[in-house]
């Protein structure tokens, strides 16, 4: 059977590669989720993708994933340093959860060393680019947790 | 021409698989090495292992591999948190540097949330087991940085 | 003349009885709810219950409480250690606001400990379960303030 | 059988409704203390009084009521957010702690958000008047913890 | 050509006017919108007003500023304190933001003291009730930055 | 009649646009002044200049204001983060007081984030340039406080 | 009418003069109390003295002052630095309250900077010695407050 | 001439063995002293027992045995993290003093972690049970200090 | 031979009665100076007094008062909690030092709490209102140090 | 069958009793050590000593303990403040481990209070000596942890 | 041509070799400015002394400095740990800066361990008594920076 | 006689001018000791240098000038933010110790502001360079301590 995984991105990961591509790069989202689909699909994985700038719409589609996945792949964007309600969504689903940050978040300002949402996650992969993503989906075909 | 990879363990690690297997597992760092060179070498690396208990031999390596090598694969155990000494020397070589480790460490003790030598990372994959090592290959040959 | 209370809850709520039951115990939040508006009724209190994983729509239903109610009875959630918007609209409406916990939030993680919502609140019960709203239906009632 | 619940009342509350009616209330402890123990007998509770200004006495109340008692409803008064010991003595005897307090202690001020004893105590109610001790009746009769 | 500037209010500001005229005077927010659309057209500016309660709506505004405006007015009421996502969409935008509060923020409470959104902004005033948008809009047309 | 409005500068403010023209740009304290005098005039307002290094100077010259002036503007410098006696004397004169920084203090070197002089003061302006003067004195004009 | 005032010592006082005489001296609290009741006998005022090495029956000689005395001066001992209880008590009472120290509590260990007691008392005299006592009999009877 | 030690004990130590033994233990206090007096006994010791829950009765207690005996071994249970007082006393008197914790302190809940009355100790010992006190008095017999 | 005491005002302190009588009361400065040096005349005490707003003027009336007097009795004002360079002073000239406020220190905002001059005092008096001066006369007649 | 028994030293333990015997002593290493094994055999213990000044040596010993012997006995110095590599490896060997310093931690510098190791220890004795070191022999042959 | 470096010293230390020799030794400031002088000349270099108390005078002084001077050679005495402003000045002017402090500073009391105008100067010497300012001389003619 | 001096150098220092010239110049680590050693000569001091990556060889190095040398110049590298046992080497020698860093550790990341091995040092100097050696080694000449 088909592994489903929920592909979640958070605030501001809307812009990628459509401003700033000095700092962000020249790929855009839908891009980088395509090729994170493309992959997931040659490991066997369907990945279901959603981006939101709203806490409570990816809270939602934590509880969705919970219902109809059996991996979570998110990238929080701003919220990993902020928000409780998306780390008591992670924990409650009990679902392996990859978080994955575009750049190193160890080597940023002060407040983005910290982030609340992987402490409720499997495993922390930052710094690593769209490749963190595959990474994370490999993680999850090998059963890592 | 082959790209040489340095491969750190730091301390405590060649403990792994030899006792309380039913916290670490019980694949010995031997096996662990063992995996993740066939994986280099599948993926055309050379991964040169090295493993110490001591800081000044964890620096004198990483002096090395910024001679001999193209990046670095470090788990540097409990010197992440404590070592300014590995943390200058990663960043005076000035190769790709992937942190790993076995454990998420956003979700362990509070000292072990902040690691000193991922400051000085290009990335940083943690909880992933032994697949984090080989996620830190596929990084290094798709040159991401 | 019928007083009419708000009883708001915050994210994640909505899962419980539905997921680990382990740790949440049986009830889901519409048996939990009914179990409140029931005894609201026995009690002379018209209960108007709502539930939202976003913040915004928290805040806009404290507002609509604020004309239409009077009195508050509110589970936030994680929105208690993170939410100033929150606090600031319990704050802004001027009603008796009590603040139920389902768990004793001082005997958590310590960033539980906490509560940001609480200090514009009347009063704060928390580790009674269930029986935390209806004991705050009974101060409404007894006009405690 | 009918069953025994401890009331505790720590240092000051002897003041209580003696002076400063405009900030404590006109009540006295000794009213109310009748409300809580005539509320207790019509719920089958028969309730156990005691006051002391003395860290050490109120410690070996909660030890005696660890012998004598099915359930314990404490306002620390000050010693919430100083005394280790008491926290240890709750903690030991092992039965369900309801701690009182009569104003909102998270909208006081800062050294009073802490409560050192609520770690220690199935649930806290903050802010609710002399209803807090009868809301704590109610969840001993439920059962709650 | 006309310079567009966005004008965003966030949480709790929909209230102004309406309730506790004692603390937050009686100018609803529509009439002190009214007042700095006109005082904007007198200036040769189009101000194009916008509120929520919602972060994720403002992420969203500050996103379409980004694209069709020249400038940004923000008020971000409470979510200054704690929004890491909309500090990163102001500054994702690169255009000059003027952040303004209506009362004193150095002046209050110790968590309002610090703005998380004033950091990518490239000047704040606060204290000046209306007329700190007024001079916000001044400053844009001098282009100051 | 002519309301009289002192406005102080503190220390190396006296260095503007002699030095380091890139970092501070080109306008003189001399031209500042002049600047801020003549639009002060253009409003109905006798602007009376004075710039010290000496924390005691500007102690005194704010008590002199409290004597002949109807409202302050102020640009404390250095002395923002660190001088009580400014504050003390901000708050015994009980007049109108505008603080202004040429840069957002809200995004500087940490220590610059927290103003003590601005805990006394009715309105802070950062981050406008020579604008947030004439901003100030608009202020002022419109009677806000 | 004669003024009463009660003279409250805390813990390890009752050692004064007894033991380590080149630290302490070599005046006893006795002769301490000595000189201080006849120099208020002398005053006008009736010192009514009282030590305890426990919290508690401190507190209760604190009430006792409330009912039958006129102002209270006290050397809290080690319990400045701990004790919440004493400090509510002396809030409660609402007389005029002298903290007396024997030594200069600014210049010892940093635990001891902090008075928890004296934050509700009328003044503190810190570092008199035995003069200290006579100069809070003089604030007394100076009727200040 | 026999040497006389004072065995002190703090709140809560009364209840060893007689609540939860899968936690304490089930050795009684009792049982306990019995054994170190015995033990002092067989080595020339004249072992003086004393428990309290009240801080003041420790106190005094102390200041006894700084007249009556030549050492003191104490076990303060929850004050050693919060009594300046026995802190103090422990000072005055002058003697050697050997702290005892039963389970090792380093490894508990970090308020545990610092022991206010083991600055005033000759000597601390943590983490080996009943054995603590014996090796406590071998410390004394020894001249340890 | 008479002794001298130099009297010192910190930053302020010249406002004492001129301003908000409510407040700082109605006594002016120089009032407040008349007392305090008629009152030390008849102690047998030439009392010096002078008042700065400036740091330095007032180090350098320490250094006088180390060269001509035999005790120093001062108010710092606000630089009680900024000012290392006075602290230093006081320190140096090894006199008595009497630091007086005329509020309770302890009583008031946080940042009023320290007194960094203090650690360099015999004696810190402060809630005393004018008595305190004379109190700190009376310690210096007395000798106490 | 003779219990083996690890005794471990750190940092500059090797100059024990060679330079400044009025702080260290006299005692060297080789017969504090001397004192230890005798004790050791006399008890029926093994006592195996080594010492180094590197923390990876150190390391490697526990390890080394961990398949050779049946508990540890560690004098970290230095290493008690700043290893978290020790502490893992004391952990991971899952023997009892005994820390010992000559000298009371709890009553020296601030940095010095807290010890890593410990944290992973089962006891921890201070302040005693070479006696410390004799009564963790005595805790082991007691088979206390 | 000559080379003139500004040679300036803050409060207090104009009471060097006049008071308290056995702490500040026998060298009065002038001697040692003549000493420092006179090697400036030996070096080439022509040493203009300043010293103030008063922090305004500093600040001026720095401006001067970088008007006339090619270094600066400052002991900023308690200004050090207080002064924004001199650290200000010191940045602005873009010369080499010498901070020298006769003692050493990391091994005193901890708020004299951070040094605010360090931050802004090229190099910092400390502890090493006159000799500092004769080193201080020697990096500025080797050009260090 | 000969006064013989210890050069110590700790990690990473080996690198010196080997990589990154534009950052760490391109004098090499051989090059500096021979400049030190040279000038050394000329002063009539002899120079023993000695680099090691090793925290523990470091401290064997100390102890080893103890026995042999006269004084210490140590640049300890990322040991001076890190090493207890370093600190406790240089306090047990004795001997005058000059640290010396490179760069001038006050204006880097916030984490390099503390040395902890300077708390145990006679002088400190950063910044200065390779000058900052010679300048320790006229500190020793000079006899400074």
């Amino acid at each position: 059977m088909t592994m489903r995984v929920s592909l979640l991105h958070g605030p501001n990961l809307d812009l990628l590669g459509k401003r700033n591509p000095a700092i962000y790069g020249t790929q855009t989202l839908d891009e980088l989720v395509a090729e994170v689909v493309s992959y997931g699909d040659s490991q066997g994985l369907e990945v279901v993708p959603f981006q939101s700038n709203e806490e409570g719409a990816l809270v939602e589609a934590i509880h969705e994933a919970g219902r109809t996945c059996q991996a979570v792949v998110i990238n929080p964007g701003g919220f990993s340093h902020t928000s409780v309600a998306i780390r008591d969504a992670l924990e409650a689903i009990g679902l392996p959860v990859y978080e994955v940050h575009l750049s190193n978040i160890h080597a940023r300002e002060g407040f983005r060393r910290k982030s609340i949402t992987a402490e409720a996650s499997t495993a922390c992969l930052s710094g690593m680019g769209t490749q963190g993503y595959l990474s994370a989906l490999d993680g999850i075909v090998k059963g890592v947790s």
